[in-house]
């Protein structure tokens, strides 16, 4: 992908259809009930009917990308769990037996899972879709993870992710990810963005204790001594300490805001890729929805830096999309209000007291 | 119903049973993905097994119990809405328009709407359970809601409608209200049993304003100190300053968790009928799942006091059950991912690093 490529996608992300939004509120107050008493599932079908431009918008085909890559950075003892997890992982996802295949199921969702960068050479499967860059980036404590143009086209595979799905009919997707390493690279992306510390952004991953925790703090912060990423060049920081499962996912979520289709993010590398599609183009955060705060450290800060305010709390730090997908259902249920609850007037129902 | 009758119902309610939640735990340690890391999932599928005693409980077969009744207090200006309304949304439920209508077919739930004392004679319809004491409570600020043997009766009530759902096949319930004046009734109660100061145990209901909330509070502190509920008196408190529909949710709690049904809460209504069934049962506590907090002021220091952790927090202040729809696909989520998820044995991942 070349940069003018790119510039040209975010030139199609647009604002919200501040009419639809309009509308959808009057129709919210005509509603049955107490204005205002559905709470955020009022806020949410707005949301939606801001993102769709639809003023009843209907949610029915959901897919969770599901995003998988390796991290070279796992040479320095960072996970909790080897590096093979993360092809045997993927297997899992083709399989149905993972997190997310029984939480997708649940809520008659997709999964599409997507073989970004894993240090494996995977079987091929009906279900696998691959835009593999490379076995997993290089070790950042010692050189880039990627180089730039790799960085570019992993933006550019998780584009292609997110239309391929859109031309066979999508209205809202999840996304999530697999890689084991990647809370590290995320944590680095992140303290490169914001400028928030180490400490503050790096935590305890798939469980890594308080002797390998102070090991990662370490690493991260020789990475970004290192390879010195560049803040206001959000290709550089992607490029010198992401991952290729982070960069396709920030193109999903740009690819996704393209086509007005309604984004639910999930936990903390999702939340970094998140950081690097906004920064790329602000106005993706109006398509966005934090699906909820994650267990890991430094994922509540995350979001507030986004400026979304998660929907659950539900102490999960699996990753996946599994966040995703529980706040998808319930993004389902207030466009349902929105668009089948009666009228006072239908239902002849008396209106609040003067 | 006896007092008898109650104490054996009572009796009923046994333990949850360990030795399907230790085995529940250790399957959940043993499924592809870090340990604790799907959160409040894996504690609510271990609540269930507990429940249930069943190692692998199933969800299918869902209901929400929807009570409505009416309050005497009404006439002091309590509310924001007029008493009618509470007829006119039992129209509401029987015809599925409502939220909670909405809601349920979201989740594939079914909706027992009861009239446990609408004051007004409704229209017979096949979907209508009727359990009517009579046409509404009394006025509690000026004599006690109901006699004793009503109240009995209420709570008698309640257990018959669970009763014929247990019948008809359940899995798990949740309980909602619908009253006009029905959080004045819920204030009284709470404050009678907690000794929480009425100011901060009295809302706004449907939407009052300052001045209706600060006349709400005297009617309160009123219908206290004329009634005299006695806090040691379980059945004297719902009887002196409770509802009809209260009491009939409390009866639905208590034969529920005799039958080892999961029971989940909504808002600040079923709060009050929960104290009761606590208060009558604490083992009932145990079969409890409080959906979400309500915007209703003092609904957080409630669920404190009855030691339960709202799964929710969306600013929704509905009622019907709308709250406890939403956290029952959470639950039947949960115990998907008990029951369907690879272990690491089954999908050939590797397991933690020591």
């Amino acid at each position: 992908m070349t940069t003018s490529f790119l510039s040209q996608i975010l030139k199609e992300i647009k604002p919200l259809d501040e009419g639809a939004m309009a509308e959808a509120r009057t129709r919210q107050n005509m509603l049955t009930k107490p204005h205002g008493s559905l709470g955020r599932l009022e806020e949410l079908s707005v949301k939606i009917a801001g993102i769709t431009g639809k003023v009843m918008p209907r949610i029915e085909q959901k897919a969770i990308v599901t995003m998988a890559g390796d991290h070279g950075v796992v040479a320095e003892g960072v996970s909790a769990y080897p590096q093979e997890v993360t092809a045997q992982m993927v297997y899992n996802f083709l399989g149905g037996g993972a997190g997310i295949n029984v939480l997708a199921r649940h809520i008659s969702a997709r999964v599409v899972v997507v073989d970004m960068g894993v240090a494996a050479n995977l079987k091929p499967h009906p279900s696998l879709v691959s835009k593999k860059i490379a076995f997993g980036t290089r070790n950042i404590a010692k050189e880039p993870a990627m180089s730039r143009e790799q960085a570019l086209q992993a933006i550019e595979g998780g584009i292609e992710v997110i239309n391929e799905e859109v031309a066979k009919g999508l209205d809202i997707v999840g996304v999530g990810d697999m890689g084991i390493g990647n809370t590290t690279a995320s944590s680095a992306i992140c303290v490169a963005i914001t400028g928030e510390s180490v400490a503050k952004m790096a935590g305890r991953g798939t469980g890594i204790d308080d002797v390998q925790l102070a090991s990662k703090v370490k690493v991260i912060k020789t990475a970004l001594a290192l390879n010195k990423p560049d803040a206001k060049d959000t290709i550089d920081v992607l490029s010198k300490v992401g991952g290729f499962e982070i960069g396709g996912i920030a193109g999903v979520i740009l690819g996704a805001a393209a086509q007005r289709i309604p984004v639910v993010i999930d936990g903390f590398i999702v939340g970094a890729a998140a950081l690097i599609a906004t920064r790329l183009c602000p106005k993706v955060k109006d398509y966005l929805i934090a699906a909820h705060v994650s267990a890991e450290a430094g994922h509540r800060a995350m979001l507030e830096y986004l400026g979304l305010r998660p929907l659950l709390d539900l102490g999960m730090r699996l990753g996946e999309g599994t966040g995703a997908v529980l706040a998808i259902s319930i993004v389902e249920a207030a466009v349902k209000t929105l668009a089948e609850m009666a009228t006072f007037a239908d239902a002849g129902v008396s209106e609040k007291l003067d």
